[in-house]
């Protein structure tokens, strides 16, 4: 079941000699495609939104940087490495808290220094390995994810989910969906409930849709019952994902999440966070250097194009918000598990101790 | 401004001898009247929240019994009395939390058994203390939650709310709403964060329509953003209303809204209930035994009538969660303020002590 959901649905796609990506704006009312032949427009899809979770959007970028070369390479095989660096701006400001998005980036530059003649091909090859190996690490972290939660109990539990993190935020599988599938399939969890996930609507539209076709129980709640909700007992998990985290474990990610941190501590809710060692940021000490987008009041103030708050009213449209160390409970990465997070035991998983 | 504000906006209001509701749920976009002439159709439009918020619904309810015994009167000036037990049994099964409709029920119930003759200039004017005197409550609560918030600090400080509970959710001017139209215009506050409150969105659509044709600055934000607000330190009190408060001070309200408590107490954000003492029950020792409402699927599953989340996800919708007492520091009600309310306190409170 989870092996056809993860191949019927791919969030990037390399076809053809182009980008094509599903829109995700659109989902799951309309399945439609964008194909992008450039960088640019590869940068405004990820601003816009058609594609959106870090690690797709690190693997979206790997791919524009395969358009931008064999675009760059075409119009000057002498000088395309110095030309493709606007590129690579362009797709560096495309959006700025996934930290995903800059690894690839760096990935991909690094890899094309040392390449000769035409960069196509190698290019191309280091980006779908970029893509493929995301998709192992969300296997990994899964299986990873999975023991964690058997072995908080031997009882299946409820778990709560922000945001969408599967196949459609990552790769492929996904992160903490990925947990959320392999623990399904394993017997630990019984039921998902997933935060709809204001203003995008993410859970509703992408997390309820991936886990529907998956034949996983999924029972949407808006965010504000998160605390009423762990008040009847039956989540014993939260679990989510990130957008970047720092050397200390601090945890950017959805607007929302912190809020959630809270509230599971408070209520004695165990706090998981799932994700890939693309997304660590060992530069930053701390979450407080984590730059938080800031997007546009009209993706609270309105609704599909019409207005829905009163005229007058302003908004605050932080997207995402920082969940700090202590409040975690484990972070999961393709590298292992680690437990309370401290600065040391980051860099020990980091580097493979 | 706020008079000019709380004249020209009534939620409920009795005219040529018919109850006419301003339809909230068409609100800012439209403003639409509901005119009703039967205790059943009242029932119906509390209901389907054409009308909402506890005191609010309280003097709706208070109306709906006068149209019920004049039309039982008509039928049978013998048998009234007793036949209109059938209609208060209709308004009472209107909606389960908000103690407010039963108050207001048993206060027409206890006035009626003293009428001889024709019952309608009596109850009409019962039913009208119980606006006006909700008026009264709402204006004197504005002063003392006002002081309260002037009492904490000498700067002005931003506040955060949720749902609404201004003109439209009461007889008149407001409970939470009442408090910060009072502390803004002494100065006390200088800025409103309003949470969008989903799945309705009161936020959006009545509380941020309310401030602006007040001039009151208004922010709103997804409710996930709460945490991340308060982390930012600029907000110094949460202020919200109440559907029922318990005998020892726990506070059924908006669902989110004990979300709110657990996150400002983290941040050491003060929280303040706001409510007539028609909203307290003391037949209830402490919160566990209020009812929650669970409404449709359908109000998270759909906007406006259009499907938004993945076909076949399940939702669960409960309309209020519990604030327990220890995370209030102080309840407002026209008798006077509680501050961390004890079941002692209260009941000092509610004799007037």
């Amino acid at each position: 079941m989870t092996n056809h959901h993860h191949d019927s649905i791919r969030a990037v796609e390399w076809v053809n000699g182009t980008l094509k990506l599903l829109d995700q704006r659109l989902l799951p009312q309309q399945r439609t495609y964008v194909v992008l032949e450039n960088a640019r427009d590869t940068a405004q899809a990820i601003t816009d939104m058609v594609v959106r979770g870090a690690p797709a959007i690190g693997v979206t970028a790997a791919y524009g940087v395969v358009l931008a070369a064999r675009a760059c390479y075409a119009r000057s095989p002498a000088s395309w490495k110095h030309d493709i660096e606007i590129d690579l701006e362009v797709l560096a400001r495309s959006r700025p808290t996934a930290v995903n998005l800059f690894w690839a980036l760096d990935r991909m530059r690094g890899h094309l220094t040392n390449v000769s003649g035409d960069p196509y091909e190698p290019l191309l090859a280091e980006a779908r390995r970029i893509h493929e190996e995301d998709i192992a690490a969300n296997r990994h972290m899964g299986q990873l994810g999975a023991a964690l939660i058997a072995g908080s109990s031997q009882r299946p539990c409820a778990v709560l989910t922000h945001c969408n993190t599967g196949s459609l935020a990552t790769g492929g599988y996904g992160t903490a969906l990925g947990v959320i599938r392999a623990a399904y399939a394993a017997g630990g969890i019984n039921q998902v409930f997933a935060d709809e996930t204001r203003p995008w609507m993410q859970g509703a539209r992408l997390t309820a849709w991936e886990l529907v076709e998956d034949n996983i129980p999924v029972t949407l709640v808006v965010e504000g019952a998160g605390a009423h909700l762990m008040k009847q007992g039956a989540v014993r998990w939260v679990i989510v994902g990130a957008d970047r985290i720092a050397a200390n474990g601090d945890t950017a990610n959805k607007i929302g999440t912190y809020n959630l941190a809270v509230v599971a501590r408070h209520h004695g809710v165990k706090f998981m966070v799932v994700a890939p060692t693309s997304t660590v940021d060992m530069t930053l000490s701390n979450g407080e250097g984590i730059p938080i987008e800031i997007r546009s009041t009209d993706e609270i103030l309105s609704h599909a194009g019409k207005r829905v708050a009163a005229q007058g009213a302003a908004a605050w449209n932080p997207a995402f918000d920082v969940t700090p160390a202590e409040l975690i409970d484990a972070i999961v990465t393709e590298r292992g598990v680690v437990l309370s997070p401290t600065p040391q035991k980051m860099a020990d998983m980091m580097s493979g101790i």
